[in-house]
């Protein structure tokens, strides 16, 4: 077996790059501080990490992160390099935890290193046969929710947590009514006792039921079902037996082996939320790409996953909103595995507003849009504020102007006159 | 109910920073970016996140992470503050990974801040009740292994990643021959097809067991049994049923959930180690401490946690890795809960030079103090290493100098000569 894993890393460090990118393969693989009799040339050759590629980037005068001084050397300078390392299969076997261990292990912390993200992560097919991927993803979605071409209109249920079971039912009839797609519990509205995961389900699948059995369409809840394992599992089932098509988990919170677990057992979509994930992508010198992140929930098997929006209300630019939603939408194994696209959920912020941008810059409508604020406190209430969402993504596709099509959609010019 | 969660944070704002931490509370709890008719006074009361606590710090001139720029604003200061914020338990109950989408979810995400970082985290007796800690901890952790007072001497089996099961057998022999008390696959070596976690614990166990029959003493091996959950729970059922004693899992790798269902089923000590740490600790601006870190593991049910060595390969100063050392050893809740503290395991880079300093930062021989090379690259070989271990410490608990209990101990004297 000849595959191999590649990972790529941006570096900053105050050693020469190539000592440097050698540390790092010998500590994510065969090799300790000091060589021992035991680590021969064979197992060197089969079992340690190759240095590929290195790139020379610039220079910094001051480490980006807190580094021990160098003995020998008053004033280092910090080389910022792109290292490419691989890994035989062999080291590890096609499994998602041992992967993170190996390419997001112990190396962040090395000392020879003042930054250190990972970027990019190619995997070999036996990831691809080791794993089910997305169930569902951006087709079959598409297919629970009758929804053929355009974005899924979707909200979030608001205040995030407080609401009571039946208040949920409440606000979850008007947003049916008014024609949403997809409705989706807070990150933090679970199972607390105020709301517990299956009052909340009884309260609101008939609503959902009586209004597909109307229209033969139905509404995408994804029900926050993040917890401990058990209780995802039985939650999930209860989800599914009330006629439920989705359910969320906060990615970060539950953990890659909790996610791989549920999606094995799993009849619904799962929605990935990425909770914390400003722990990865804050800081430009430590952490992890969304790139790289996606690709192992993908493999997990999650159907959606955010990406954040387009103005929004965190600290992402727009530019890394966008390059993050199309990763979602391009494959991950050469040759490509079919049906493993997922869909990019843009929230946060979100209102009419940003309908045309966002597909002006991504350029399809494989998307899930969700806004809070933006539907629910629209002045004509859910019904238009969801309306407006509509007419927004239409004048997006048709080539218009959000103002243009304002004029003859009332909807619209109140969403672009109440949200500035 | 009453009980609350606490969490303490380290900011860095250009805002007001009381507006700041109040946008913090509010997303996190029940707001959103415009207040809602249903989000009413009584909700927000017994919802709402509340700021216990501001204490200002220092003011910067440069964002500490990349932020857009403030409107109206040319030339704004960072305000640095420590903010603690408190929530109802009512809004999650007492749920591991719900928590974590609260104290560590979107807030690190947040526009206002150019730094977050979690620095404590105190929890209601809910969450003890609910979870069933450490099994083993300490005293079970030298009951299992028969040792009373001093530290646990251990090792890594070495190199890392790419020995057969025979090889592994072999080192393992030499190990348990020359005294060692405890030792641990690498968290590179799970399950790889070039050593199957099975095959390499029908080779290690038998001498293991052998040797324990013939001196009435079990080594405690650490077999690394990181992987998709139903792997983990059949490894972990082999190593218990060959007559292993402990379970290795990377923390960060397998999840929250992972661990808190592995742990549900577990017979074995579980050594959790924190690969991937670097992620949240290597920038002081965002991420986690060690100290709200370690409390999500112990209460998921770890035994020992890794915390780095002084003087280490890694970049984590000594202080730090004591400070971590120490809060292994300290209650979490108030009143405590009787054998909730966990074995910290001190690693990497570790030989017989830092016994001393480590007893006398620490003040306990409560620890797993792992050597890899330290005990390999020993000149008498690994018997002699290990000797070398158990004379520092000796010499640590007396109150010797290393250089004057080598005059009489050969074995350390050449430690201290091979490892500068």
């Amino acid at each position: 077996m000849s595959e191999r894993i590649h990972a790529t890393y941006l570096i900053e460090t105050p050693y020469p790059v190539e000592r440097a990118a050698e540390v790092m393969a010998g500590e994510q693989s065969s090799g300790t501080f000091t060589r021992l009799a035991n680590e021969t040339d064979e197992l060197r050759a089969n079992h340690g990490a190759t240095v590929e590629r290195i790139e020379r980037l610039d220079c910094v005068e001051t480490p980006s992160l807190p580094v021990r001084p160098i003995k020998g050397s008053d004033m280092p300078r910090y080389q910022r390099a792109h290292v490419t390392l691989s890994w035989p299969i062999a080291n590890l076997g096609p499994s998602l935890p041992n992967l993170l261990s190996t390419v997001a292990g112990n190396l962040f912390e090395l000392k020879e290193f003042s930054a250190l993200k990972l970027l990019d992560l190619t995997l070999p097919a036996s990831f691809a046969a080791a794993y089910p991927g997305p169930q569902y993803g951006i087709t079959g979605t598409r297919e629970l929710t009758g929804l053929e071409r355009r974005p899924l209109i979707g909200t979030i249920i608001k205040p995030s947590v407080g609401l009571s079971p039946a208040q949920t039912a409440e606000v979850v009839e008007q947003l049916v009514e008014g024609g949403i797609d997809f409705i989706k519990d807070d990150e933090l509205q679970a199972n607390g006792p105020h709301n517990p995961l299956e009052a909340r389900v009884d309260a609101v699948m008939p609503i959902i039921n009586a209004h597909a059995e109307r229209t033969g369409r139905k509404v995408m809840y994804a029900f926050n079902i993040t917890d401990d394992l058990d209780a995802m599992l039985r939650h999930h089932d209860y989800v599914a037996a009330a006629g439920g098509t989705c359910a969320m988990v906060a990615l970060n919170s539950v953990g890659l082996t909790g996610v791989t677990h549920l999606r094995r057992h799993c009849r619904l979509a799962l929605h990935g939320h990425r909770a914390g994930w400003g722990i990865y992508s804050r800081s430009p010198h430590i952490g992890m790409s969304f790139i790289a992140y996606q690709k192992l929930w993908r493999l997990a098997g999650v159907d959606h996953i955010h990406v954040n929006g387009l103005a929004n209300k965190f600290s992402e630019a727009d530019d890394s909103v966008i390059a993050s939603a199309r990763t979602c939408l391009m494959p991950m194994f050469a040759p490509p595995t079919p049906g493993c696209e997922v869909m990019p959920v843009f929230s946060s912020g979100q209102t009419a507003r940003q309908a045309v941008d966002t597909y002006q810059a991504l350029g399809s409508t494989d998307l899930i849009f969700c806004a809070g604020g933006g539907i629910m406190a629209h002045p004509g209430g859910i019904a238009s504020g969801v309306k407006s969402l509509r007419q927004a993504w239409d004048a997006a596709v048709q080539g218009v102007t959000l103002e243009a099509y304002a004029a003859e959609h009332r909807e619209l010019a109140q969403a672009l006159e109440t949200f500035q």
